[in-house]
């Protein structure tokens, strides 16, 4: 469903209650015991307050999880959304059984979650994990959320179709500038090249900071994974330390899904 | 004690050694029942291999931890030196009592430790919270990893001496330029600006992917705590999201001996 932006928060927990009884079909909710959801954050999973999401306007203090909860009228876990595709991928998916692992959706922004020795990163308020926003660039592109050079800005859909529309001088969609490149267009390549290389950057970082066993990407861009994993390999064995080179960048399984799944297997914990 | 890079790890191996010695004094070291190693990274602690330490020629899949095994006749416990120094802070200093926090030493280089949920990030091997070799810049400076614009190369020690040698037509040490910034000297006081700019943006993207209850600054550059404190503060201010500007970045208790007392604590668990 398209999400009423404009109308704010009120409206848009409206419309997730009415996608749920869509979802639960003629029997209605009264089977569920519980609500997951996975919203884009950074929102205090302790407290269920929604902190100034970038993406979504009016959701600033706003306290999402005891909205649902009344709207519900059962138990509701919440999740960054990032946290929850990377419990969908650990649960059902690319992560499955592995104890270390850093997880990043690429989508119309960055986001991630980490798995470390067995559990999930949570942080202090369960904002861990907001991986789209490390900077990768000083004085860079403008992000969302009003920084500059922010890896979201550089690697995510939006940064990569712009970067098109200035070199092909008309505007494509992600899936067609690489339909391009596997058509031999060279622009186009070079553009598939670059993101590769954003991608990189940010990835070899993570293997810095997290040594995962293995890093699993997600979200609109994973789609396209065939055409970027070459370029990242490429990224990670020249820029990462000897000893960090050697860990594998996966497509998570459930592309689209990981988050509903994740989000699911938290609120069933 | 100088270590005698020129000699090669075995040398060093035998330094230590000597060093514990030294230490133990007269009743040697037959009362000591473990031996604690804080060491610059990477390294494997679950196999005790040395990978290629950027500032250790010669630590190249280099067993250090069998040879400490050897030499010392007892069981060793093997750190990466910014974990040694995060535990030591830990059980012992600025972060005592608290689950979730973020150690940075500021040093020859940058390196790190980090609590979370209660417990030491690891990773797979141990190799977790090399924090410096985070790149914050594009194409930027060479690190001494090999890879352009990390952190480090930006807001380590060297960097700052050597941004003030051109600045100041004159080779300082770190003291030297926060000392005439103290005294008023417009070029080292904005000397000073730009290195608590440059810690400030790291430290920014620690919140986001972390999410601590607080950030410990150690290491030689945290002696100057009290003028870089200010600057870190208006970076995380003008460029953290919202919900992560609340996060304290407070000065370690123990620099210069973190890292040893959290090799002790670690070899005595």
């Amino acid at each position: 469903m398209a999400t009423p932006l404009a109308q704010g928060p009120d409206a848009i927990v409206a419309k997730l209650h009415e996608a749920a009884r869509n979802v639960a079909g003629a029997g209605g909710l009264s089977a569920a015991t519980a609500i997951g959801v996975a919203s884009p954050g950074p929102l205090n999973t302790r407290t269920g307050m929604a902190l100034g999401v970038p993406t979504l306007p009016g959701f600033v203090d706003y306290p999402i999880g005891e909205k649902l909860h009344r709207i519900f009228g059962r138990p509701v876990a919440l999740a960054n959304d990032g946290v929850a595709a990377a419990v969908g991928e650990w649960r059902f998916g690319a992560g499955r059984g592995c104890a270390d692992f850093v997880y990043v959706t690429i989508s119309t922004g960055i986001g991630g979650g980490v798995i470390s020795d067995g559990k999930i990163l949570s942080g202090r308020n369960g904002m861990a994990a907001h991986l789209g926003h490390m900077a990768i660039a000083r004085d860079g592109q403008v992000c969302n959320c009003g920084r500059r050079g922010c890896w979201e800005a550089y690697a995510a859909g939006p940064a990569f179709e712009r970067r098109a529309a200035t070199a092909l001088a008309a505007h494509h969609t992600a899936a067609q500038v690489f339909e391009l490149a596997r058509g031999g267009q060279a622009v186009a390549q070079a553009l598939v090249d670059q993101e590769a290389e954003f991608l990189g950057l940010g990835i070899v970082n993570l293997l810095h900071i997290f040594d995962p066993e293995r890093v699993i990407l997600g979200g609109g861009m994973s789609h396209q994974y065939a055409q970027l994993s070459h370029g990242i390999d490429r990224v990670i064995h020249s820029c990462a330390m000897p000893a960090f080179r050697d860990i594998p960048v996966l497509r998570a399984e459930h592309i689209g899904n990981s988050g509903l799944l994740g989000a699911a297997a938290l609120a069933t914990l």
